[in-house]
């Protein structure tokens, strides 16, 4: 059994020591098994023992190490479409039901036909109709039955899975590995906050209180009973996007994250700002590249831009000019779903 | 053999066994020596104890303990001044020689003469002008570095001491209490987010992604070099106050509290929310009653009100009427100052 000088902190107890060990052992078998022994690979694994290693020039004491993680494209499959928009799509039918003459009101109406082409055509205010028509309103306990309902029946088109089964394995690890080093893991997403929170803890063991996202006030009141609750309202609090990422850490967290992982442009703020910080920090792209196991898209590749996840060639360069990692689905992963 | 707090950190075999005993024996002596045995006492022993037996029938899983509290008032001396007013004004002639045209102008005029009654008089927009003046407009960090000096050089008027010394040693305990029974705690105040955060850690062993607060947005940019930073601007994201307290957990917490603690009008909803939930839940006001040791103020006790920390008595009645317990420094607490 070799003991690396990191052991030594731990404390010189027996039975400190035998944890340590087989805690080493585990580590040394392989925190990563989903990755091929790629730079990528080597780098995250190198970031976290320089920074979890006392005797480190680069060690970060245990309280500062935040990792944020972009969700949609980042944890889960992001296409053909965002889940959080196939459930407010999937509850216009409830919506109309209640508010009968919404049925012959745009872009209700569209919605309704189920024409996808139709739909794919809606205007951005025309979605943030359905989007707010969908998400606000409620109270915080009905929206979460509704999610939590939704979630149990739903099913990809691709795979015929739940949403929640459409993790990636490889990052799944990486929230282990950085977790069981002390790391405390967010998600920081441009969608829902209160969707994304219905799910969090038993798909990623993240809770609900570590993830950070676009979110809209809620109003106090009472019901009939003198009940106190909270109801959703439209009022937009934090656009968890692009800008918004660094804004919404400050907010949610108040340290600058250590790593950073997203996938798209509206990550670069966030990874921006987590290099920006002293000492050493991990800034990684993922790239959908992998057509065949997953999706390919992005300009990055010469691909055409889907509107979702969107690489341009413009985050590519400043990857490669600022030292961030840009991760191959198709070459840094054995698999891709959990 | 004497363990003292230190050794429980040095890790070495024998006693890292015998202090893990020594803190059970520790517990078991009394969790809160600086209380005395009052019935608020027994309730928040029995309280905690009865959500963390896993037999208990009113058990509640680790990762949904979460218990709130307030600051001003009931961490820390909130008399004769909120200290991060106090704060603000101490920053004004800073203000003014930044922005030499300010000096005759209303309300830093009035500051700036130092006369007590004077500012004392000055109106809620005034006071807001001042605030906004020497809360936003700089980058984070240098608000960092403003208020970091600030809580090293400044004194209360009364004790001479730090302000971060101006905590109560009973409630420090029961924080201590509760973490150690696997409750997660938080700060819900009405004060700066921003401000509370830089002490946080250090005074109440919470980090700053604990502290929710009044918080203000924050604007991401690039300095000249191209290094980017936030600054922080006037406007108002929340306002953790009233029922921006349950709005405000909701949003940063995302799970209903299981113990709230406050002691003014401002805490109202949230310990009407925390015990809106289902099973058992704490709510807790600090009735300020001790003229000699502290302060006594209030319209519940027929005293006028400071302005600072209102306890009404229709807060009082209200306490009564829903089973909130009420803390009397005078009778419950040994000692009040750490």
């Amino acid at each position: 059994m070799e003991v690396t000088r990191r052991d030594l902190f731990k404390g010189s107890a027996a039975l400190v020591v035998a944890a340590s060990a087989s805690r080493v052992a585990l580590a040394a078998n392989d925190p990563l098994p989903s990755w091929n022994d790629s730079p990528s690979k080597k780098a995250i694994v190198d970031f976290v023992h320089a920074t979890t290693d006392r005797v480190s020039p680069k060690f970060v004491p245990e309280p500062e190490r935040i990792a944020t993680f972009d969700q949609d494209g980042t944890l889960w499959v992001e296409q053909p479409m965002y889940s959080q928009v196939v459930y407010c799509f999937d509850q216009v039918p409830a919506v109309v039901k209640a508010k009968p003459e919404l049925a012959n009101v745009e872009p209700f109406k569209t919605v309704l036909t189920g024409d996808r082409a139709a739909i794919a055509k809606l205007s951005v205010p025309e979605l943030l109709k359905v989007l707010a028509a969908t998400l606000t309103g409620m109270s915080v306990d009905q929206f979460e039955a509704d999610t939590n309902k939704w979630l149990k029946e739903a099913r990809d088109p691709r795979w015929k899975r739940k949403f929640t089964d459409l993790t990636y394995a490889p990052m799944l690890e990486v929230l282990t590995f950085m977790r069981s080093n002390g790391y405390k893991t967010y998600i920081v997403t441009g969608g829902g906050q209160d969707f994304v929170r219905q799910y969090a803890e038993k798909t990623y063991g993240i809770p609900p209180e570590q993830v950070v996202g676009t979110a809209g006030g809620t109003t106090f009141g009472y019901d009939k009973t003198g009940r106190p609750f909270l109801t959703k309202d439209p009022k937009l609090l934090l656009n968890d996007n692009n800008a918004g990422k660094p804004e919404g850490i400050h907010m949610m967290i108040g340290r600058r994250p250590f790593a950073a992982f997203g996938n798209s442009t509206g990550d670069r703020q966030m990874l921006e700002y987590t290099k920006a910080g002293n000492g050493e920090r991990l800034a990684m792209l993922l790239l959908h590249d992998d057509a065949e196991r997953e999706y390919a898209y992005g300009p990055a590749q010469g691909l055409p831009d889907s509107k979702v996840g969107t690489f341009t060639q413009a985050l590519y360069d400043e990857a490669t000019a600022r030292g961030w990692l840009v991760i191959s689905m198709k070459n840094d992963w054995k698999r891709i779903l959990s």
